[in-house]
């Protein structure tokens, strides 16, 4: 793995904005127009379609697709697993948000209908939701200790492991794992949780990353880091998170090579 | 009650910023961008879920339930009648956002069916919708004839008794009784009326302040004049609705006890 | 037809922003608060509803109906046909934008199932969305032949007569035609692609201003040539596709007689 991460950033976002990337979502709906225009922003295409008797000839059409839970009911996971189904058929990517995973038993139990039915290759969330879907055999931690990537660090892996995917965990800093390597990421700025939907956009973002290239681990790590550093350079000209949701849609238009040397990457150290 | 009303409004808003309540709204397809991002702005947490086998698991984690037809099916209506009744078992205050009430036949039913079935605590909407939810026997007025506060000041107080809530109404001037006191509140723009999904904020807003406090009608009349101030700050620099729309998030955020100085509220005399 | 353009483009915005023509869309979940904007920005009042056992009352209220198929089920479909029946009833004008009509079955199947059921006024859509609903015994031309409004003028003009509908289609160069006289409209940038609903927006937009006149073609032209500028004005001070989307917003609104210069309008040369 190329471990000049300015570069490798540079030159995945680059493949993002030449091939743009059909990403396909089914997510909810509180995040699908800023999905979009997120993915618009950094040179991807989106489509967002769920109706059953659709989605395997859209996902067909796409390079990644994006399963997010956010406003689930049961007929929603239904086109979900059988979009993802006909995306392993494929060898279609997909990434899986489980919003909200572990808050209600619901989302818990959908999260982890999607995971056993589908081959998932990028599981996206934030620690309390990755808690949640470790299994009752694992070690799984109360909401109130998972604080950070330290807490979180060890049942990613045996996460990844296990279900043989890659781990992308959100937050102050972030983590993602396929449980043989693990990488922090430290990129980002606080005033991205003030804005809606941001969580579900960097989802589609790792989806417009990977449906471009091959090697899924180096591309999420690349996506949380060009995520966050547009983050940070949208905050320098915003008072608030209207300006700053504004200015960072102007941000993943705008990134240059220059802006990505602020990635700050560094591979963990996991028990193993 | 508290007559300064500065100090109070600024003391509910700091209750909103530092206990962050969660907002479970069941809302329409147009806003649920839009309210997420007014609430995280003032501070509180949204959370949006419709799914009838979920919606009483999440209401249980919320401080409010924010209850708004604006794209309504009976689907909807039903989960938000499950959702209410589980929020009044637990004591979690309700609002209800009765959108187009009196456009057409199904929005005046289905506002009637919640307000019949479930314990509404703030019933917010505008002079005519209110006006299409005083039962036959009230002193209904046509939409026409509804211009003013003092238009629906008489048939506010009336509703606000008969269904014990609080009636809440937005317009040029606005007015919040319990049917025993009753404030007008003369802060907000004419701009806020061009930007989609201001009033269905304003709903969430009323949640996050009732969901911090319990004096719902002060929270209720605070909530009202801090979103005016808001959108008054917000025009100072907005050419239009656009970026009105980015400024109000900001004013949001930004507001402090010194802006708070410039809220319009006094009490109204009633019949009574 | 009046062919000073900026006269007649001026006339028409003028009559939106006075008469406030309420546009009733059935619509996508990813546009349904950005298309209200547009709207509420150019002077239009937004409706969204699309309950089976709601729209006939609601279209009734409308001036216009704007069926937009984004993100389709059967069930949505179902209530765009009774509403247009309602509206074709009424003699409400009608807008259809087929949203990705020749990219899955279901889009191509129930475009044409709605206009062979419902009485369309205008037809909004893009080149290969356009040339996907012409009948097989047509010249339908591949996706990859379509990339200009040189490309699709003969289909546009037979789909247009054929259907007795208006033909507008977005692109580079727009294209507007009834299928006796077509219109050529040069307005707009790049930059619209890059914000989702720019073209769903539209569609609401030739909405509104179907909804205030009764010259429909020249209405559709007025619209796309009003919508263009708009673009114009806004890219001036936009560095990326956030700060257009607010921008934009402004610009709908602050529109003048003086910025309407700017119309970029000639009448296309037909075979016929």
């Amino acid at each position: 793995m190329n471990t000049n991460w300015s570069k490798t950033v540079a030159e995945r976002l680059s493949s993002v904005r030449t091939k743009h990337p059909l990403v396909h979502n089914i997510t909810n709906f509180v995040v699908m127009n800023s999905s979009a225009n997120i993915l618009l922003a950094q040179g991807a295409f989106p489509v967002m379609a769920h109706a059953i008797n659709e989605v395997e000839d859209m996902v067909a059409l796409a390079n990644a697709l994006v399963l997010n839970i956010g406003t689930l009911t049961d007929e929603w996971v239904e086109a979900m697993v059988v979009a993802g189904k006909k995306a392993n058929e494929l060898g279609i990517p997909i990434i899986l948000d489980p919003v909200g995973a572990g808050a209600t038993p619901l989302r818990t139990r959908k999260s982890k209908e999607i995971l056993n039915n589908v081959k998932i290759g990028v599981l996206r969330g934030n620690a309390s939701e990755i808690n949640a879907l470790v299994d009752a055999e694992g070690k799984t931690r109360g909401v109130d200790a998972v604080h950070s990537v330290d807490d979180v660090l060890e049942i990613a892996v045996q996460l990844a492991k296990k279900r043989d995917l890659i781990v992308a965990i959100s937050g102050k800093e972030d983590l993602v794992t396929n449980g043989e390597r693990a990488f922090r990421i430290s990129n980002g700025v606080p005033m991205m949780t003030m804005v809606t939907g941001t969580g579900c956009g960097l989802s589609s973002t790792v989806g417009a990353f990977i449906g471009t290239g091959d090697d899924s681990l180096e591309a999420t790590v690349a996506a949380f880091a060009f995520y966050g550093i547009a983050g940070e350079k949208a905050l320098q000209k915003s008072p608030g998170p209207g300006s700053f949701n504004a200015a960072f849609m102007d941000a993943l238009y705008t990134i240059d090579d220059e802006d990505l040397t602020a990635v700050k990457i560094r591979e963990a150290v996991t028990d193993e």
